[in-house]
């Protein structure tokens, strides 16, 4: 029996690579997957021909995960491994991910190169073609709450953006209730200086973004279409949102304060009765009565919602963490879903 | 000739005292005032007893102004100087400069006792009955660039709020030329947390908001019927905004980021045209094509704005210092105008 | 057999509470304990008398944990646990510590009250007489890298302070290994605002210690005594430093910086080799190469040392959590001992 | 008479011009030279080819100051300046000065290049050859609290490194006085990130740094000698310091706390009226009881200093505005020295 037992447990463990181990997110992936008790990190990818251990890369891991980041071939990186974490830049992932996909990898990509379903807005909002149309439309868009369905079963999950998960469960309950209009939305986001990444920037340089807030991006920014796409599908209805970004003097954090024309008249009570049933089953969106905010959140897999009403206005609140529920950890909460751990593992601390 | 210019030196030479000396507003009024030619300041005042040196309060006007913080009765208070900035809380303001205007001070209030026009509506939103409810409605609200007249003349001023200084400097040109809706506004606001005040609070310690961004006083913030009350008057119809403020781990600075319905087809180029006629001849408001931060009018009297249109909405986006175009800094430009000094002075560093 | 476990299990599954829920280190307590296979928190005590839910005090842990605060008797208390966790201030522990210990139940006491040996020491330093002198001098001092014998057996644990721990880890080793005298100590220390506590207080607000560097307490802080006292002990001699704490603009972490006199020409690889020696079975603390950060080591239990040596002058640079590594990581880490469980559980993550 | 005097008013107005004018430090100088009466800025070089506007490059300056950032010539530079402020890096501004020089305009280098009197001191630090060697010695160190001989008439004045100014004002009283040893100094320095460059880099980005406290250059950092020179010549002594740097979460200021072995017993007191003494004469340092915050100097030009003894160690502590007094304001105070301004001419606000 014990014998028995050992051969599950070491089918059941899982080889991961993580491509591009340098940044931010690649470090919570790392961080989470050394607690998750499944999986063992057995490739980190990088550009560098130097081979920086991770350690020396991120500091906070010392002593903790002793491996070299190699800027490994596919053949390499797809000999030690099941299942890979993409967290290359755009165009780069779909530059690997159908090589790593044909070896019969899977693969949970970070990146937006397969979020969209329609080649042409890709093209548009990313300004270049791109070079795996066949996948778009059909690989499965990892947001968990929203549909689990096919997760499971996926060889490619794309993991969605961090304002976009944030925006997404706000609106989802009140869209697909028919308690807001899908046209008129008006989402306001507030993001920690994390979610624009480990390269050095003079944008992010701590002495031009402390004490400061401003707006970027505005009317331009790429997670509109994400939104707009999947609420639509979603919703079984048209949505259209006007989304503004905002860098926040943070490490880590969104809120996203999203207003919203109800359909009819509401009460705050009813909407927030909305929003519980719809994430009845979901163990981190917590519907709260109070006002969020991102340090509740900080460091977990959690999303913490309310909604108010006021003047006519439907005002959702909406707090995650960037580098988690945005990013690495609602990529592992993927993960266990598609290799059947229970969808929390490595996820509550 | 030389001793007449001195006595008109000596003359125009205004004494001035600051009730409530012991808040962050305060220190910005004194280190403007400090600054100005043609000011002395005379009395500071505080509730408490022991008579605290304000260089013991403000450590960093250490050696600047040689003044104790005193609990001064009116009597004493007018004995000494000609011009009152009261930096006291609302209700405390009320209640004592009914009599410092009777003894023929001029006052400039910083608290929001006198801004609104009816006591009604007072009292909705400050829970308390208005004590001198024959000031409501006479009294000049300060913010010059949106009515000079009046300012000149005025005994007693009431200095705007530092939300609505930044919700209608952004508002006002385009809802008088009647490019956006009066309806459907929504102002997103953010402000560091010295806006919060110098009393010791549990959501202003520095472990509580650092690192965090969070919505607060959703549908009930005190300076909405301030913004609907002067962007009603100014623009000629009834104004109702959704405002939503928020707290942001920085020390200082408002950024408002403003969502409305435009009345027709417009441009950017065509908005930020309106804005810059509108701002011609005000020294303090910048139109800028540049997305503004909190940090470029951080210390100073600037009011950042610019404007954007997408998917059929018009965003506006405007930055301000909370504590000197929010308070003090427009609380002295509305003395210079009262007293005929240039309206910058003192107010460009 | 199945059964058996069971009860096994039940035996080592220890009921804990909390004296003092509301703080930072209770909330970082309860979230450690909460993932702690071998514990259920079954009381929260605070002084308040209307009983808030912790997730009222504490709003992530939304959801977490369902249990109220309340002001409990001691009978009460003891009624419902094993081990008590202290976080009440000085002076409030030992009031309620010693009926505690005498109903059975084991205690790690987070406060000062049980650190120091000397009742003398203790009343010079806090200002009051101790009213449990008897415990003092053999209540075990709850640091596992310095001295483990002891704590197994501890029915009460003196759990150290924050800049005690930061300073004797860095310390020890060198003195110890009589590389460094023991005279001429300067211990600089730089904290986060978390170490000051969640009461309100003007000079934690953030608008009071945010863009700001200063230090307190030069030659008073009550930690110095107790880095004296175990130093002393552990290193055979009589130590005496020179403590010097300042606050930092950031959440948490502890950076000390300790110059200190070789008592003979030493090289930083000679010292590292000691250093590494010393912690060769602490898996708390990592002996580094580079010189560590704050961030390498929050939100964990790590202490992260290096030293250098330049111009004559032994520098020993150490990081830690005050709130983990400095409190309530300890703190479990004494418990994990105390009840033989691996001294890890629950503090890797 | 009138006619006369206008003449005077524009010999004495200063034709300057500021190289290197993007980084923090030049924004800090076009600031103060904005409101200096005697000033008039008439060129701002760059080695970017496309002359950007200053305004674009410094967003807070937007209608400021119309003048483009060019890749000038030294003959382009001089034929439109009387005074050159240099803000290149170091061996660069050396690369140019010289010539600058030649052409008889007077130059304030705020680079290190010309602050070391011993060539071979400066190759050993910054491991390059000294290119203007003859001027190493005999250029004036313009630190005008520890001499202002010499000034007035200087050509060249090398401007003292942040730190340096820090420390040496710390120490220069007690060590001309004798209080102190001239060995077993530590000076443990904190900056705010400002003081690393506006050049992105990684170890300066927000998301490093915030919420970390780390020292960097741990005996290798280029100020020391600065330190070590201008304290030996002052006091008349061999004097050799430990210099300890280390990153701040915040953007500005220097908070400096100094350990030194008193020559005797020494009381606070003394020490105290010691410093008062040697700055009776020194408007921007401010000597004072309490314990000083970097934010108590914030954005201006002053020093504040205080001592403390204990367990036989003199410490003292020293608050600066690393881009004010730690560089542009010195630079303006030592410009208005030599022009024969006011020497507080622009910097007090």
């Amino acid at each position: 029996m014990t014998g028995d037992f050992a051969q599950v447990r070491s089918r059941s463990m899982v080889n991961v690579g993580i491509l591009g181990a340098t940044g931010y997110t690649a470090l919570e992936l790392i961080k989470i997957l050394l607690r998750h008790p499944e999986v063992k990190i057995t490739a980190l990818t990088t550009r560098q021909e130097d081979t920086p251990h991770i350690q020396a890369i991120h500091p906070s891991l010392h002593g903790r995960l002793d491996l070299r980041c190699e800027n490994l071939t596919t053949e390499e990186l797809v000999s030690r491994v099941d299942c890979v974490f993409c967290a290359l830049p755009h165009a780069a992932s779909m530059s690997v991910i159908p090589d790593v996909l044909a070896s019969g990898c899977r693969v949970v990509d970070l990146s937006a190169d397969y979020r969209l379903s329609d080649p042409g807005v890709y093209e548009e909002w990313y300004g270049h073609v791109h070079t795996d149309p066949t996948r778009l439309g059909t690989t499965i868009y990892g947001l968990p709450e929203i549909w689990k369905e096919g997760i499971r079963e996926a060889e490619l999950i794309a993991n969605p953006g961090c304002y976009t998960s944030a925006s997404i469960l706000g609106l989802a309950p009140l869209l697909c209730h028919a308690d807001i209009e899908p046209r008129g939305i008006h989402i306001d986001a507030k993001s920690g200086a994390s979610g624009a990444g480990r390269a050095p920037k003079l944008t992010t340089l701590f002495a031009e973004c402390n004490e400061s807030v401003s707006a970027y991006s505005v009317g331009s920014h790429r997670h509109t279409p994400e939104i707009d796409q999947v609420l639509s599908q979603k919703s079984g209805q048209p949505v259209e949102v006007v989304f503004t970004p905002h860098l926040m003097p943070m490490d880590r954090g969104i809120h996203a304060t999203i207003y919203a024309k109800p359909t009819r008249e509401v009460t705050e009570d009813e909407l927030l009765n909305v929003m519980r049933d719809f994430y009845k089953d979901a163990p981190f969106v917590r519907v709260v009565d109070h006002l969020p905010g991102t340090k509740d959140v900080s460091g977990t897999n959690y999303c913490d919602i309310t909604v108010r009403v006021t003047r006519g206005t439907v005002i959702i609140l909406v707090c995650i963490d960037n580098l988690i529920k945005g990013a690495a950890g609602v990529a592992v909460q993927n993960f266990n879903l598609m290799y059947g751990f229970d969808e929390t593992t490595a996820l509550i601390v």
